[in-house]
């Protein structure tokens, strides 16, 4: 079984790096909170605040310095040494990728190690990945393959909450999940 | 069909940025020539300057700087304006990704334009995209899939030769090779 894993909001914590940034730079400004929102794009919930948010998603050491997700570094090692699991992590940089790309492989190998630069899989296109499952926290993944042999699962957060067709998880529960998965 | 495309030795002259460099910073030592010999790895040619080798491949602008492959950009640009054809870039990043990985981004956006920054996938397993053609210069592309959809179509260099058993195109005879797939 390939599984593909997701990096922004799933591996590394996205959101939170967002906001604690913001909150550095725009203390007066009132969050908005993930609990209860339904979108997906950061930029998004800023409408007023675009330029700023992009200047912050697009400063350097922003990917680099973001949390790992609690639970994901262990989840996605043991994983690893599950038999009949291979893991690849499939992430698509932003448009303005002059720090994202790189810090996308530092991050990997600062918090899984170096053999993990071997299986990053950098595209913006995920559908034409060869796998069995995608974890990522998009609530829709498009793509030029209209079916992609893998199966969406979904990595919980608040903002995909509205996405009811698809079965999901968190590195609490993804043994759970994708272990019978395995088995069948 | 969809067509995977490699960048180093394909659409950029990786042998001819090294060779420039190596020239520049060793005009005394005699160069291995391309023609006639066997070695996809240009580390293995220099086995006594291995250090050497490996500071010009890792040096920065080294990827930014290499010419396109004459032909590549407009083949390239000809290709996916025909019907049928969707094309992607496909790239394996050298282990020390540090200027590597951004570069190839520049690389592209500089010499095929902004939007194909969405095209490009890099992965050090080429073997679980899915697609209909690769076009590699590499002899052999090896992965965690055995049996690869799509077809290895070698791009014709000299350190390819002893591969006997793969159709073969350079961007000058990239229609002949190519268009009868498509009509089959």
């Amino acid at each position: 079984m390939r599984i593909l894993i997701d990096m922004d909001g799933v591996l590394a914590d996205f959101e939170g790096g967002f906001v604690k940034e913001f909150r550095k730079r725009y203390p007066q400004v009132p969050l908005v909170p993930a609990q209860g929102r339904s979108e997906f794009y950061i930029i998004r919930k800023y409408p007023h605040l675009e330029e700023s948010v992009r200047q912050i998603l697009n400063s350097e050491d922003f990917f680099l310095n973001l949390e790992a997700v609690p639970g994901s570094v262990e989840a996605v090692q043991e994983m690893t040494r599950l038999d009949g699991i291979e893991v690849f992590i499939c992430s698509s940089p932003l448009d303005e990728y002059r720090h994202s790309v790189v810090e996308k492989y530092m991050w990997v190998e600062n918090h899984l190690g170096r053999e993990w630069i071997k299986k990053i899989i950098l595209t913006k296109d995920k559908t034409i990945i060869n796998a069995d499952i995608l974890i990522d926290d998009r609530p829709q993944v498009d793509g030029v393959v209209k079916e992609p042999n893998w199966e969406h699962v979904l990595y919980d957060q608040p903002y995909n909450h509205m996405i009811t067709n698809k079965r999901r998880l968190t590195w609490n529960n993804w043994r759970e999940v994708l272990l019978p998965s395995l088995a069948s």
